[in-house]
This record gives structure tokens, C-alpha cells and sequence, in this order.
């Protein structure tokens, strides 16, 4: 089968035929009909991630149909599904258990003619959804599930600041909060993506880079009762004084740097809380897929590319010139 | 009566004859038998707090019998009682309210013979604690109880740390921390305060003037789950190694600087959470001393003064050697 394999150091992204693998007990083999990529298939090239592994598949997202199950797979033969690319969460809801690991790195991922998976990660495939955009929800959205809704509690009417809008887990991030009865208001970097960011939905939006963008959305929102902000960088330290009593800080990268120092009495005295989170459970999983359906939400997507094409994909990734998922096709 | 009164910033604790107090709709009239000093006391004492308004006497803590009640203030007349100085909290758990304040600043407080108070912050003295020994729960105790139960979430067998455990706050940490049945650990910059610690059921201490504190404590306890850090400053960048997956770092001030810069890997990929707290509602207030009860704890007092020579007790606190709450005695 083609697979886009994380080869070595000086090679990270090769197009190449490899092994189709065989499903042992519990396992399917799921031939990929569409996967999308993450800002952690980007860092694995580059050398930034732990536990970096040569030769791997790349790829977390992917949805396809079930073409051969192990014994004791259950009954997915035939079906259309979605996989989730959190694996071995463990018994704690609160963290990942020390076994935890993300699909496509160390096991083969989704960017592959057929990935090998164990069933538990099996949901069915949104009915609303083809296959790009079914491909394009798993780790992104998981994530920003997790984020918004266990980790920040969004509720109807609060107000929510999305900083850096763009990529995929920012544009979820939006969906979700618009969805549930947000008002939600955004910061990107170019006034293209601000505008995409209204069309789905958003409130207004201002431009990070210009040097009053804190007091403008203080003018346009008064407060926010939730951030998410996974930049984090030098901008992270005006966070705390843009939030309302009781707000709540969430962050899952940190982009553009570390958490700057912090001056400790807005956050005390209003009570804040900064809350790191990351990906999600099967439970949160289940959840996002259920919210997906009842709001017949549909991801955005940048570009869809071959699979021999991928290369081109981690290429724009690298600019960040993307709105919504970028999506390689097989 | 006789009152310590904050006077002007030249003369900030003056000891003279005021005013008695009359209690109108709703407030009773409380002789003062016992108060206490908090740490806020001292910043007031120094200009150093939002909101100053000379003069008003100080305290928030205090302790007495109900001498006169006003019209609609209940059957409190002749009871001991004891005085929750969280007052106009408001309607949300999460954050208080603006109307927010805490008795002994703007409200003439408690280290006066009497104080007038709305008799809803009223609550029956602990019967297992004398004068002294009530009158040291209050702020402290329900600002501790709120950090670790409300915010920190603890539960029995966690392992807590409590950086800095001199003052009230400190020992109150470490007391209820204690009961619950948690593991605790604790920091200080005097050894003598460690073994005051282990004598109320510390688990080991480590000197946080030693330059391999934070090894130290990872070699004695392995991981927290709950840090109480209000010192904050450069030494808290190496809170988030010390915490386990999941675990929560508590503040209610930063007598040592601000918030350092901080990696936020740790924080996101072990989900750690970065609490602000102050105080606490009625009902955490309430909580606390069924706590207190059931437990019996009897709260630590470091040195017990004479109204007159209050000044001497705000001497002791600028220097920090106290173990425990300085209290005056009508």
C-alpha cells in the first residue's frame, strides 16, 4: 500500500509503498478514505516532539471503511467509520494515563492507503459528513471539545475569546462555542481569517498584530468569561486583565512561546483559572461526535490534497496560511 | 471604647478612645473578647492595599458576645459568637461580587472592644475552642478552606505541598490539610518552622533557602497533587515539574513577586491547573467550622497581646517570625 512515512531526520515526509498490515485480535484494518493533518504531524518533521520514531506513519485523523477485523473485533466489517486517535487514555478522566499515545506516532497513522486499529477507537462516521469532513473532526475537535466544555464548562451566553483563530482546533474551537450559545469573539493575524471567522459565526474579531488589540476587545466585549489560548507567548500576559470575574484560561500549546511572567493579583482576586488540557477521552470523543450530529455542524476545510501530494500539505501547515483542516484524500 | 485605629499613612496604628457603635436594622453589637491579625492588616499598615480610607479601625477577625442587637437581627443578643469577616460575597460561587469587602477596611473591624456586624456573618463560637483560639479561624481559615476543598478539590491519600507554612494561612493549610486525610509537605526558610509543621502532622519539610529544594521534595514525596504556592516568584517556576498528572496549584497572593515565566508544556501535557482564590462564601464559612468541629482541631496561636500593645503584634508579622496567629485580647 502508499504511505506517507516519517522516514528519518533528512527525510521526514516520503511518499513510498510499504506493508499492508494484517489485523490481529480486537484489531481492523481500515482502508482510509480520507485523513487530515496536525500541528503535531508538522512538529514530528521539524524534530520538535518527543518520542520521535523512524520509520512511522504519519497521520491521527482518518475515517474509511472496515475492509478486514481481527477476531473479537466486533461486528465493523463494511462500516463507515471514524477513528479516535486518543489511545490508551486510562482510568482517570482528569489526565492521560503514562501508556497514552496519539495515532501516527509511535503506531502507524492514518496517512496510508489502510491503517491498523483497535476496535474501541471505532465510532461510526457522522451521517451529515463525507469523507473529508468526517477526517477532518478527530483530533482537532476532540481537543476543543475537551477544552471548551470539560475543562472551561462553556455555557449559553458566556463570552469566549479564541486567540489565533485559523488553524483547525481554532476553527472547532469556534464551531463548538458558536454551537452551544457563545458569544464568541476571535484574534488571527490577517483580516482575511477574521472575515472567515464571522461567516461561521463569530461575534467580531481583531487583529493580534496591531499593538491596541487588547483594548479593542476589551471595547468590544467588556470581558471574557473563557480564553483559549495556545499561542501563549510575550501577548499571553494581558490575558488575565481581559477576563471577567471567575474566567477561565485553556490552553493546549503554546505556539508562540512560554506563559510570560504574570502579575499573581488579577488572577487571585478575580479567581481565575489557567487550565492546561490536551485531546480528550473516549467519553469526550462520543460527546463531540453526538454535538457534531444534533448541530449538524460541518468542519472547515482549507485544501484537500492527493496522498502522494501530502508533502504540499506540511508545506502550507508550515506558513499557517490555512483556515480550517487540511486534508489529504486517498 | 478602645480601638486600634488606622489613622493616616504617618500614623497607621494608633491606639485611642472612639466612638461605641449602635446597631441599626439588622446588625448586633459584638464585645470583642479575641481578634486576630491577618497578613492584609499588614499591607494596610504600609499602604500597600486597595481601597485605604482613614481612619477606620482594623481587623477582620474576631470573636465576642452579643452585647446589643437592632431591630430584625435575631435572637443573637448574650451568645458567643464568632464573626465571618466575607461580607456582600454575592451571588456566585465562582468570584465575589463587587460590592465585595471584608470587615476591618472600609468597615470598622475588630480590634476594638466592639464591633457592629450584620448579625448574617453571624456563627455560634466552636464550643471546643476558647476566645483566643476562635477568634484566630476566620479569614485564614476560610481563605485555606476554600484554596483546598472548594478550588484544589482535595480527597483522601493526595499529597499536598505548602510553600511558606509560617503564617495563618500556613497552618490552617496544614491543619485541614491534615484531617482530610492527605499526605502533606511542607516548605519553609527556618528549620524551626518544619518541626512545628511535623508536630501538627506535616509528613517531612524541606528548607526553601536551600538551592536544591525542588529535588529534595521530588525525592521525598515522588509528585503533588495539590500545591498551595501564595509566595509565588522566581522559586514557582519549578511548581509545574513538581506536580503529578492532573494536579492543581493553588494561590490566594504572592508575598514573593509575581508569577516567572513558565514553560507550558508541562502544564498543558499533564493537565495542571493554576488556581486564583480569596476567602470564601457563607456557605464555605459554615463548612469550615463543621469541619473544625468534627475534626476538634484547635487552631495555633503564635503569641497573644494585650489591645494596647497591638502595634507589637504588627512588629512580629513585618518580620514573618510567627508560627501560627497572632491574636489581641480585649
Amino acid at each position: 500500500m502508499k504511505a506517507i512515512v516519517l522516514e528519518s531526520a533528512e527525510n521526514p515526509i516520503v511518499y513510498k509503498e510499504v506493508d499492508k498490515p494484517t489485523p490481529g485480535p480486537g484489531e481492523v484494518l481500515v482502508q482510509v478514505k480520507a485523513a487530515a493533518l496536525n500541528r503535531r504531524d508538522y512538529w514530528i518533521t521539524v524534530g520538535k516532539y518527543a518520542g520521535i520514531k523512524y520509520p512511522t506513519i504519519f497521520g491521527a485523523d482518518g475515517a474509511g471503511i472496515v475492509t478486514e477485523a481481527g477476531e473479537g473485533a466486533g461486528d465493523w466489517l463494511n462500516k463507515e467509520v471514524l477513528i479516535n486517535p486518543s489511545h490508551n487514555w486510562g482510568d482517570h478522566d482528569d489526565f492521560q494515563s503514562k501508556d497514552f499515545k496519539i495515532l501516527g506516532l509511535p503506531d502507524d497513522g492514518t496517512l496510508a492507503e489502510y491503517v491498523l486499529v483497535k476496535a474501541e477507537y471505532l465510532y461510526p462516521k457522522p451521517a451529515h459528513l463525507n469523507w473529508e469532513q468526517a477526517a477532518a473532526l478527530p483530533l482537532a475537535g476532540l481537543t476543543a471539545y475537551r477544552a471548551l466544555f470539560t475543562k472551561a464548562r462553556l455555557k449559553k451566553g458566556d463570552k469566549v475569546l479564541i486567540v489565533g483563530v485559523g488553524a483547525g482546533t481554532g476553527t472547532f474551537l469556534l464551531q463548538w462555542a458558536v454551537a452551544a450559545g457563545a458569544q464568541v469573539f476571535v484574534t488571527s493575524g490577517t483580516a482575511e481569517k477574521i472575515e472567515q471567522a464571522k461567516l461561521l459565526g463569530a461575534f467580531a474579531g481583531v487583529n493580534y498584530k496591531e499593538q491596541d488589540w487588547a483594548e479593542q476587545l476589551t471595547k468590544l466585549a467588556g470581558g471574557f468569561d473563557i480564553v483559549v489560548d495556545s499561542a501563549l507567548g510575550p501577548d499571553f500576559n494581558k490575558i488575565p486583565d481581559l477576563c471577567n470575574p471567575g474566567g477561565r484560561i485553556v490552553f493546549f500549546g503554546g505556539t508562540a512561546g512560554n506563559i510570560p511572567e504574570l502579575n499573581g493579583r488579577p488572577i487571585f482576586w478575580k479567581q481565575l483559572q489557567i487550565l492546561g488540557t490536551t485531546m480528550g477521552t473516549q467519553a469526550e470523543f462520543k460527546a463531540m461526535l453526538e454535538f457534531v450530529a444534533t448541530h449538524q455542524i460541518v468542519p472547515v476545510i482549507d485544501e484537500v490534497f492527493p496522498l502522494a501530494e501530502a508533502a504540499k500539505a506540511f508545506a502550507k501547515m508550515e506558513n499557517s496560511k490555512q483556515f480550517g483542516k487540511l486534508i489529504v484524500k486517498m
